[in-house]
Formats: structure tokens, sequence, C-alpha cells
């Protein structure tokens, strides 16, 4: 992206300062690349003025009063989230995911009826993200102070996912606590001429008994 | 997009409403996505209290200062732009664009010396936008002030830009100024097997001698 940006330097040199810096915003943030920080730049200029000033509020709003759920961690703007202020979730059972869009991807299947931990983050020694850097000690304050019977461990299948996954589990095991860890294996609707050696092996190691 | 962002309503329940506020004014971004508007969100809540700051004031001034050119209606925040203030340009050569995003493009190559004529769209009886909601007589009235010898259109080759280059043609041409058209024919590189035929057709009619 830095270097689309920079060969694309000269034209964006056209615009005036104003327009220059609003791209260079918009192109900054993940998933926005100078060309369609260019459209998004001309759209917002051609917005309403009420529109525009919408949309900074809302940007600035939303950075102001969401926090974190004091029990799972996960973004809210209450002290806790609407899941963990639901009698009717059973708190005993905690999936822990990565951050808040695994979380809205498990609720989506509508079936879970645990609550969560929401980590916001993995561990990765490649980029210097060490078990300090995540919202693992609030996992375990959170342990020693609720009845939990079962801690199911829904980091992603990659290698930062996996090391996270064993990294707690070695941590938490010890104290007597159920860890499981979400099946690895072929997708549904999967074609297993398409699939990876290592998701192939996976489901093997995982079969179970019909 | 919209029915992908009513599908997936359920999940954005999940979030609090200063987060689906803010993943609504992005969903509403063009180009952008309900997904992508949700990993905008968490990315924006995610940055620091300052950066989210002038991101919001980035916005709000880009629209506040940015305004048309009073010559050839080009975004700029000066009176005249960079392009129209430079006396190096042929003044004489006006090329005519439906957008500023296209006027970048042309700026790109570095080799057209003339100056531009941004109409802001194009006429779309489709659309319901007619010659009176672009801007046709800013052109008209520069074209009775200045001398000009050249008017290249270089609208887009859709139905509107070519409706929008005859239009142009007919209402300028009767007062004796030159008025061309850019080629249309098979893009550089192209692979005449995968071109469409009205493509191919231009381009035999637009042939030239060797």
């Amino acid at each position: 992206m830095c270097r689309t940006y920079r060969e694309s330097l000269s034209q964006v040199e056209l615009y005036s300062g104003y327009i220059n810096k609003l791209i260079d915003e918009l192109a900054a943030l993940p998933g926005i690349g100078n060309k369609s920080a260019q459209r998004l730049a001309f759209y917002i200029i051609g917005m309403s003025q009420a529109r525009v000033k919408h949309l900074a509020d809302t940007i600035v709003n939303a950075k102001e009063h969401v926090t974190y759920c004091k029990v799972c961690q996960n973004l809210t703007d209450e002290e806790v989230c609407p899941i963990c202020g639901n009698p009717r979730r059973d708190h005993k059972t905690i999936m822990v995911v990565e951050n808040s869009r695994d979380l809205a991807a498990y609720e989506k299947t509508g079936k879970y009826k645990g609550v969560y931990h929401v980590l916001h983050g993995a561990i990765s020694p490649m980029l210097g993200i060490g078990p300090g850097d995540i919202k693992l000690k609030e996992l375990i304050a959170r342990l020693s102070k609720e009845e939990v019977s079962e801690v199911i461990i829904a980091t992603n299948s990659s290698l930062e996912g996996e090391t996270t996954a064993m990294y707690i589990s070695k941590l938490i095991k010890p104290a007597g606590i159920k860890v499981t860890r979400i099946a690895s294996g072929v997708p549904v609707g999967g074609d297993l001429e398409y699939i990876d050696e290592v998701t192939l092996l996976r489901a093997l190691e995982g079969r179970t008994e019909l």
C-alpha cells in the first residue's frame, strides 16, 4: 500500500492541501488503498456539510464512548456488555476469541449460549506480541473469581492462534478447569481436492466415530 | 450492499449503539460493505484519541475548505487551481472530463499540456441528470470569454459519456470552435480475443493509416 501510494504521489500532488490530507488519512486505514482513498475523499467532499459533520462526530463519539466490557473485554458502551449482562446465557462456559469480529461470527450462528472472553490479539513472537500484550490476565482474574466449568479456546487456526491456545491451556489446566479447543478440519461444503495438506491431516486426526 | 447489511443486522445488533452508528456511517460510503465497515470501525476505536480527533478534523476541514476552481471547476482550496494558474500550460486547449479523478488520470500521463474543464457528472436521462445538473454552463461561459482553439471531449466511453460528448459537440461547434473526442479502441496490451464487439467495431472504425 505504501509503495502504491508513493508511486502515485505525483498524482496526489495535483490536489490541494486539504484534499491530500484527507486522502492520506483515509489511505492509512486498513483495507483502503490510495485509489479507494481518493474516491472516498471526493465522495466526502461532495456530501452535504451536515452529513460530513455527522460522520466526523460519529467517529469521535464512537472512540470516546466505547470501552471494554469489564467482564469479557468485548467492546461496548456500557460497563457490562449485553452478553455478559444476560442472565439467560450460561456464564459457566467461556469461549475465548481473538477479537470482537470472531465473537460476532459465533454469535451469528445463534447456537452458542455461553459467554465470551475477548483477547484483542494473539501471542506472536514474530511480531513481538507476548502474553502481557493481550487481555490474558483479565481472563485469569476472571477464572479465579467466577465458577467456570469449561473454557473453549476459539482462537484462529493460524500459527499465532495455535500458540495462544497452547499457552492458555498450559496456564489454566493445572487449576483443574476443563479446557477445550474448537475443531480444525475440512470446512462444510469444502472440496477435499482443493484443501491444503495440513488441514486434511488435522481432519484425519480429529476424526470421530459415526 | 443494502441487502448484505440487512442480512447481517442480527450481527450488528451485537454491538453497542455508538459502534453500530459508526458502522452504519462507514457502510454508507461508496465501496465500503458491511464487513469492511465493521473492520474499519474496530480499527478506529483502537486508534489513539489524538489520531481519531485528527481523522475527524481532516474530514471536516476538507469539506469546509475545498471548493471548485472558478475557471475549470476542479476541486481546489484556492480560488484558481494550480493547473489553471500555471502560465506554462496551453490555455487555448481545454480537455472536458467528467470528474477530478479522470483529470488526475490524464495528468498522470505527464504529456497533456493544455487545461481542463471538470463537468462533475455526465448527462444521463436514465438517472434524470440533465445538462443543467453538470458544470456545462460554466464551460459555455468560459468559451465565450476565453480565446480557445480546441475543446477535447474526454468523457467516458459509456452511454452517459457519449451522450454528454454529443450534446457538448452540438452546442459549441456552431460557435466555430474545433471540437475533438478522444479515441475509442483496443486498450494497449489488450488481447483482441477478450475484447467486446462494440470496442472491436470502434477500433475498426477509428483505424488510422500506417
